[in-house]
């Protein structure tokens, strides 16, 4: 079955609202083992029957979103009704529900507002628990007549009137529709410390080999994303080999993050964390506390921006700031070494680097950073690395190694090399 | 000039990835004074071909994101070189500055990686500072041969690699294509602390009356920005009434964030801030630190997850804690004020309260946050917010509560009521 999503709104086009609709009914269509092959942004008006005459000629659903309210500049109803060649009508019982709705507030219902109760002839009204705009669905034999053969269903554009419509109205139907026996699923495979080009060479061979399988690479923030689509047996066998080829990059095969999957293994193991951030001044600890239950394995952070701070805070020495600079391997495990000691914790990160612009040295340009990690009863290890590209990218990608660290710690796994 | 934009990437369509980049491309449009008339999604593969081909015969200008990748089911060059109907070569440029990218990294180019530096015959590079896939430009005359008289543009989907392509070498060429004349400029008032409605009662009408200005509001995390499109003289009238009216609430008339406002006026006034945080676990320091040269203002920030950490790090007495429970008025004040003494900062900002989705009681539902801010040599004051909602966008609120009561003291006016 394939399918397509259409959404309408000038304010998405200009930029002001972005599409959240699309990504939401995507993913509810990859819950349905479906796939939307377009989707399609339009403004409000006349490029709605353009975009949809279109999309029906191609494939099998089409979801519009939008263009539904009260002003003239709502169009879908007519859309449809031009596209399929169906009479516009009142709908006696959208109007009688309109009149009561408006009753309810003290206002009569206006000409604008009555036409929400208009629809192409034949279309079935799916009611709005949450808004003023009912949704229509127009079964692929309406088309008929114009040699169309694609269900369109009408949906509202604010998700809080769209998404329970979906679910509950128009999911049911899209499963009635759908032949038995698609047993398809679609499973990720979260990597990190490693680039996607030398994944895709690690693997791609390998997985195509299994067989029956549709391969993507998705490149996240510090992470790489390998989704895959096939039978449940097919995915076993890649989860199998992602194991054995890739194990200590494998953060997760269930769309968990990184941060997620550190809180968790901390929890399991009854252990803690504390920080010790100077370059990415609060963001590892920002990321841990995203996740719901992190107060059960973190329970103190410290920015310790200044160097004085370094000093007072971590009892980092000022002579060993002196001596190798604050951005040095021999800093950035005295300040885990402290971290350890002033929180009582059983894990410290510490991190100290040059986010730039400024700052930078030819021996230490900008994006050098130095991360360690100290466990108690274990030497403390510290690896240098190098994430030029601006503020964020060095604070995201900075703590995406301070956290893989710890994930390779908890899991067995030795910290990777300089 | 009419325009359409093409994101490509599977993990658009299967609501992996939420797509920004067709918001930001639109509002560039909508800076250089021109509408985006349609945007497409289509998955990784032979898709982008397809959907290249119908918009080049429609539009005067295609933009196109992702398909740039190493991997194989990058096809976006392959694309447009079949529409355009031009041969793929090697650049001998990009291919030696690859060469060197990844000698730099003590690794060999791949024959995947190699794939990024083909391109269709004649067409112009625009090299990547921030990543290895380079853009591409497709002048129109490139296509005359098919028939066609498009400019199409190959940028790659990374946002942080999107963005300065677009804004450094794509925006320059589109204003050389615009005629002469178009003399209007776009400016964003910025406001925090006041709904997007009331900032419209207070300000739609009279906008209105200057004449001459497309007013535009679009919500933001925590703030709205009033864009503005108009002539010089009408808008340096609004920024004139945007500033008597709600001047209390203007962040920024140069779309500068809250951080870096606050930032900026602390570097200005020569004073100091220090941040103690429960429930935003770092966030507020993060944001700080996202500023260049935050490190002038910002020395010390503590992440005091703990009840102990709170006691421990900041002096806030347990008596206390067990008095008024760890989210209230009280320990937030002492939070504030412990963090002023340990940091010898001029101004800290504390904040503890209930992110969710666990924690909640009848008098302190999930949501509920003090947020204090203490002065040297003035009384600490506190205020209670209710941001209930999911813990991104309650970090998110009672940081930006915590910043723009920093930037109110900072610009002298009074901190906001209860």
């Amino acid at each position: 079955m394939k399918i397509e999503i259409i959404n309408t709104g000038t304010e998405l086009l200009i930029g002001d609202v972005i599409n959240t609709n699309a990504a939401w009914l995507g993913q509810c269509f990859v819950e349905l083992g479906l796939e939307v092959s377009r989707s399609t942004c339009v403004p409000d008006g006349a490029a709605i029957q353009e975009a949809l005459g279109e999309a029906c000629a191609r494939v099998d659903v089409v979801i519009v979103t939008g263009g539904l309210g009260p002003t003239m500049d709502d169009v879908s109803r007519e859309g449809a009704s031009a596209v399929f060649g169906l009479a516009m009508d009142f709908d006696d019982e959208v109007l009688a529900w309109l009149t009561a709705f408006f009753a309810s507030r003290g206002k009569p219902v206006n000409e604008h507002n009555k036409r929400q109760a208009m629809k192409p002839r034949g279309a079935i009204v799916m009611p709005n628990a949450h808004g003023t705009a009912p949704g229509l669905y127009l079964p692929a034999e309406l088309g008929a007549a114009r040699g169309l053969n694609c269900h369109v269903f009408l949906l509202p554009g604010p998700p809080r009137e769209l998404k329970p419509m979906m679910t509950e109205q128009v999911v049911p139907v899209l499963r009635s529709l759908l032949p038995d026996g698609n047993s398809t699923e679609c499973r990720y495979f979260k990597f990190t410390g490693m680039g996607e080009s030398d994944i895709s060479m690690a693997l791609q061979g390998a997985l195509e080999a299994i067989g029956g399988l549709e391969i993507g690479y998705c490149l996240g923030k510090g992470d790489v994303d390998v989704r895959l689509r096939g039978s449940v047996a097919a995915l076993d066998e890649a989860g199998t080999l992602c194991r054995e080829k890739l194990g200590e990059f494998l953060v997760s095969d269930d769309r968990r993050l990184l941060e997620q999957v550190v809180v968790e293994k901390l929890k399991e193991q009854g252990q803690w964390v504390a920080t010790a951030e100077s370059c990415t001044g609060g963001f590892i600890a920002s990321r841990l506390t995203d996740v719901s239950g992190a107060s059960g394995v973190f329970g103190l952070g410290l920015v310790t921006y200044a160097n004085e701070a370094k000093t007072r805070q971590l009892g980092v020495p000022s002579a060993l700031i002196e001596e190798f600079g604050a951005v040095s391997a021999e800093v950035a495990a005295a300040m885990a070494e402290g971290c350890l000691q002033v929180s009582g914790a059983d894990h410290a990160l510490a991190v100290t680097g040059i986010a730039g612009p400024g700052g930078g040295s030819e021996g230490k340009p900008v994006g050098t950073v130095f991360v360690a990690l100290a466990s108690k009863g274990r030497a403390t290890e510290v690896r240098r690395r190098s994430y030029p590209g601006g503020r964020d990218r060095f604070k995201m990608l900075t703590s995406q190694t301070a956290l893989d660290f710890l994930r390779r710690r908890l899991s067995g796994f030795d910290l990777p090399g300089e």
